[in-house]
């Protein structure tokens, strides 16, 4: 039977998990809208914080605004693990963990002052925004790119994997040659030179000075500036497949809140983290 | 009725419109290519009047070539705005913008001499450049790579968000762990630390010191070399697919005044900023 | 006749082949995992003891530490050698000249110590890496993309070749435009310069101050910016087209030892360096 | 009448053009592969020359060297001059400035010491290595991407223009931000720090220093990393669809004087430069 009989708590509870985690009903939506410009509201404080320029007196200011955005997050916080059912699940799942990271380096500094360098770590709030995002309908556009860098992600990490070996070989042969002078200092260092040169970055901080390392590290760069199509001719070939064959994609719900795929299309819990899935919130495709 | 009585001065209005916006008649052309030559002229004559070791009686010459520039294109904007049925449509449109923002420096720096440091943008005059050339059989190959520009142009500011966020959040992290030192002094220049890195830039003025830096800064030197393949993907895809369905592409025409898409192929004006459309100048498609 | 009799020696030798050469046996799994963690703690201990700033007492124990590594990699040397029926053809192979690389150092320094430097030649040892990865699944994922390498070789090569006659030929110009001040002092560092910039590195420990010459690197630049298109663009043709021709990879054997192709799906024995083949050495394709 | 008397001047000036012009012969290979020696040589020594670390008594014998090539050079030039039917075609042709280029500034050198900064224009003799490379079987592979190359000239000029654009009116907007401080001294020198970032070169000789500065500098990096994808898209296209469209290919024939293509197949002269085609120089394509 579908109808049974709910407590008036329970009740309030569905409600508010709606408001939450739905971003559907006009609540749902006004309550991601409030969310988004906290977060940014939060983050500009933290930043502007931050800035040793700025007068004092703003200081004194932004530290309550501080705390008001802390109870406001924390508020939030206890509500998302009341009006959930399984709690858990939300307080492991990423955002649940960015959550907390942003939360308690403002209660640690007022019990720890010697941790108040850590209340900057507010900023990674703004990973939220990645998960408010993904319910609105113009990342919609995102979902083949998803599909595409998924479909990607083993071909780039192996890449990636190639690059950190050849940058501990090839940053070791460079500091065999240029030997400790310039930056060279020791295997860490000319690694790190090395990373920086690969990637085409090149900050300048080390740089090599004898003809045989440059005459290296040249090398090292003509093959940064080469090896860059790998990944790129990776993307680009998955993303192309993919643009072809939608009908594999349209088969497809995407959990709004764990991000995670299902297949199962007549599923209503996300088998990931337990999130309600609404018809609604089936993925947009592309045209 | 088509036809109707023109008082005198409409078919002048018309004739200049048609010298002025067009660029299928011989005198439409000729305007174009003065009009080419003199922005070039003034934006050099900009660019040299900066330059400090340049001979003061240089500087002379310059201001007053630089007044005449300016007469020339205030004429220009006002003949702009006679011939124009719409003339707010042109002040308001891109290009109209422009114009002004080009001209009134000159003026200010005469009346207020402390707003002389502004008379530097009238190199946005430069911009100009992009329309006339829009109106030239070059740019006919331009075209699908605007289409496929305009179709990634969703993903692309997804990216660009997603770029930012990631350098909001790794720069905090640089603040945190450099801790003020080397220029990471405080959250805002610890972004843009970041930017310059993962954008693969790398001034160096400010590089970590230290080696849980050096090790983070190396990821995000990567992650900044991988995640280039993202935008390129997308266009790639993009360009190749437009290249591919050319038959959707010949049946628009674009508006040679704003370069809106036009998809009435009957149409006589653009419905955008009301420019007369010539049949002439439909959308030249590749091959 | 297949069958024939072996003496207790062969029997023996081609056991220890089974384990170091394959890796479908636990044994031979077993033996790449070992073989993994020591490379990663003999780089690790090369890494770290290259830095100044560790305290002297490491240093002695990273020095017995890295004795012990040395004896067992050159036991692992000496087992290759005996357990293959062609030990020549290990010691001329890529990963057998690695492998006395990185173990000579250890004993010259011992007999010379001036040769102390060449110690952290004992690095290269994580080319290695490849080798063992080579066997295990996740690469597999590489296959399509080695393929695509593979047909790409030749066109990088020849772009590559274009890259470094272009620097050569503009370095030149720069020389003769800066004239020896600002580091470019002499040919071989202007052309230094120019790869960093072609290549989009861009240290500044070498940079233009001249009008001219920096009107000539920025012309630089912008080519090297553009053409990094060509490379991008044969990667991704060739793995496209690689993709949607799976058929052809599934007729390949790679062989363990030495990578190559074969294309005989009968051969027992790779006929490049006599590697033995097992069955389920096969390539794994993608999907 | 294919049959005719020609003169024994003929004969040897027919001779001498196959060996110099063409490649087929083994003679021609040997010249070829000369040339190619004697150019590597000639720049090899032209670089040597300007490293002033050089012991000087090197220097003495480097000055002869360089007077036995450039009489080499000379001899060829006259050469090439006397066997070709139409000598003001290789006078004015690429390779003929290139090679007339590279030999003056000895000559130059000898009467006007003065002139001696000229003599590293030798070095741009390497140009022709690219002639050469052109006539072996190793650049065929590079006709699909030469062609590619051609297709997507126009567009890649057009997005260069457009950069050039850019760079010029969002420099200017940093000289006025910046003001005049920390190297953007003046407009050409804030337009030369734009496309050294807009290129994600990236030199750090001009950094902004401001918050306004670095914001807007972040927004150049970011447009700067993302529009990277258009070349890259353009080239890829093209590739890709020529790699399709292989028939059209084969039906070209390439000078190998000029590189032109030929499109008619019985042609026996280049209609761009007048160089005989020999039926085995026809365009080698790939697979």
């Amino acid at each position: 039977m579908m109808k049974r009989l709910k407590s008036k708590y329970e009740i309030l509870r569905q409600k508010i998990y709606i408001v939450i985690y739905g971003s559907n009903t006009p609540e749902g939506k006004l309550f991601d809208l409030v969310l988004l410009l906290v977060i940014l509201l939060s983050v500009a404080m933290v930043m502007i914080d931050s800035v040793k320029s700025v007068d004092p007196k703003y200081h004194n200011f932004l530290y309550y605004g501080e705390w008001v955005v802390t109870v406001f997050f924390t508020l939030e916080y206890i509500l998302r693990l009341l009006c959930n059912k399984k709690p858990l699940s939300y307080v492991f799942s990423f955002y649940g963990i960015v959550d907390l990271i942003s939360l308690l380096p403002m209660y640690l500094s007022y019990f720890f002052p010697e941790a108040s360098f850590l209340i900057a770590f507010r900023a990674i709030r703004l990973l939220r925004l990645f998960a408010i995002l993904d319910l609105m309908p113009i990342i919609g556009q995102q979902s083949h790119l998803k599909l595409a860098l998924n479909a990607s992600k083993h071909k780039i990490i192996v890449f990636m994997y190639f690059m950190i070996v050849m940058s501990i070989v090839l940053g070791t042969l460079m500091y065999i040659i240029e030997g400790g002078h310039n930056g060279f200092t020791d295997i860490p260092n000319s690694v790190y030179w090395c990373i920086v040169t690969m990637t085409t970055v090149g900050y300048g901080d080390i740089a090599p000075i004898t003809y045989v390392g440059k005459t290296i590290a040249s090398f090292i760069m003509i093959m940064g500036y080469g090896i860059i199509a790998v990944p790129t001719g990776i993307v680009t070939a998955e993303y192309t497949n993919l643009k072809y064959n939608n009908s594999e994609l349209k088969t497809r719900i995407v959990c709004p809140e764990c991000t995670s795929f299902i297949y199962d299309l007549d599923a209503n819990f996300c088998s990931n983290c337990g999130a309600k899935l609404l018809n609604t919130e089936k993925l947009q495709t592309d045209e």
